[in-house]
């Protein structure tokens, strides 16, 4: 099943309570989880990352995710639950848990793929292999779609540039392998949108413009929304982000890791696309958020300066 | 004379001496502002916005333009010269001190307009005019340009919405009047990308787009560097930044006012194009500008995050 986008334009991934939650200290309560998921919900909010089926003793803030599915899956049918997974064990619990998207990271930079993952490329690719098969064996209405994410994909903090032809061959490695979708990560900050734009038309033209429709950017060097206006610009129709700017690891205070969730949205009904997201229910739910993580840092503009005089929302 | 375009693509037009020392309480003292303005000469930048020639006793901060502007004629023989004048009378002293560019500001919301400079268009106009008439009076090789900036060309935090017919109505007029060229201001930060090609493209037909070729964005609600990536679509080639963001009415930590100039040269550059600007340079200007102004908070992404490894400027 794919994220709906009847009456949209866009479709804003929101990665908060994954991505977010993960590089934060404090661990979130469950019941604060689900208020906050169902608040994202609430302002329309279709697709979101809700955790990540990692060993729990590695990442205990994300220890609740088959709960979090589960929840998601009773309380909220029209919302598109995405997970993470390191692993083909991963897979099995996300498959088993019921989640609608599963995504497994794939580092571009195979010194960063090692000094994170400890592993290499060809045994990433051998885990993509392996989930691959496990969906096969899945009743066809039942697969959860399977994205391989390339992260460093526009260059990596240990290795500097990142060759595009390397980007593309792992794109085409990934479909081969099973994959239905690719999405590309600029997990350091380093894109530009020359760049964006030069990338995306290559991966396009290598799978095909609907094997990859999905960008998660970071807004570490300000440059965040300039990246999505350019990956708007060679149709690009996902865009991760993250409430409050929460995650993706912040280098200082004002620079957010992952671009924020209310100035995307701000910036795409601006602009007349439709999210189908209401930017004051999103602030709404960015309350819960600070009330449920008190003293943690949240990002943004438009919370701050407030919506322009006379806004409008896309039609 | 024009600023020189010589081995660039896009001129980066620094206004923090005038635009964001206005905009702050304390003073800096002429001594300070003379090595700031040599730093960032030394780093590259062509054009600054020095000052402003208005009554000391409403802006003490910028009651040294004049000895600025002699300064920069004698020191600095490559800058262009930049002041801003609200009046007939401010054109005058920035004529006899030689600045190369006037710039006049004229607020597209006529509310705007009345409560900050208490004058109708109609009275701005005739300043307009009679600048118009001073200049043509001077030999032809020692003539300042001259700038129409209309403020509040995306949007009024009173009046809301400025209609775009407006904003070209203006811009007509400016030309008919004498302006060598017409700037678009986002006074407010309301703009968004889509709104920037649609009121560039519109003011580039009336005009003809070799009179309006730059823009003065802000990052109010975060969309500067994306508006200046939707400018740099339709033919803008001029941008105003501000070193540190100083300036242009910030509404939080974070939030800065003006797009920072240490950001949107980082964008370019990484984009390939050349700005002529060195941005380990820049980094050492900055240095400058915060001890000269001990406790003021100074924005920007990419002087937090650092470079990006094997980062190369623009050939």
């Amino acid at each position: 099943m794919a994220a709906r986008m009847d009456g949209i334009d866009v479709l804003v991934s929101e990665v908060g309570p994954r991505d977010g939650l993960q590089s934060i200290a404090p661990v979130m309560p469950t019941a604060a989880k689900k208020a906050w998921i169902a608040a994202l919900v609430a302002a329309g909010v279709r697709e979101i990352e809700v955790g990540s089926f990692v060993p729990p003793r590695l990442l205990p803030q994300l220890a609740d995710t088959g709960e979090i599915v589960a929840f998601c899956r009773a309380a909220h049918p029209g919302l598109h639950v995405a997970v993470l997974v390191p692993n083909a064990r991963g897979a099995e619990d996300a498959i088993a848990a019921g989640a609608h998207k599963i995504t497994l990271p794939l580092s571009a930079s195979e010194t960063h793929s090692l000094k994170n993952l400890r592993r290499t490329h060809e045994q990433v690719l051998a885990e993509v292999a392996r989930i691959a098969a496990m969906l096969a064996a899945l009743p066809a209405g039942s697969r959860p779609e399977f994205e391989g994410a390339i992260s460093t994909a526009f260059g990596c903090t240990l290795e500097g540039r990142v060759p595009e032809a390397k980007v593309v061959a792992l794109a085409e490695r990934l479909v081969g392998l099973g994959c239905d979708e690719v999405g590309l990560s600029d997990t350091t900050g380093y894109a530009n949108p020359a760049q964006v734009k030069r990338l995306v038309k290559a991966v396009h033209a290598a799978i095909g413009p609907e094997r990859m429709t999905g960008l998660h950017l970071h807004n570490t060097r300000g440059l965040g929304l300039a990246n999505v206006l350019a990956g708007l610009e060679v149709g690009i129709t996902t865009f991760d982000s993250s409430q409050g700017g929460l995650g993706g690891c912040p280098f200082a205070p004002g620079a957010s890791g992952n671009i924020v969730t209310e100035d995307l949205v701000f910036m795409l009904e601006a602009m007349g696309l439709r999210t189908g997201i209401d930017p004051d229910r999103l602030l709404a739910a960015r309350a819960i958020l600070a009330e449920a993580l008190p003293g943690e840092p949240l990002y943004g503009f438009v919370p701050d300066a407030g919506l322009p005089l006379g806004f409008a929302r896309a039609a």
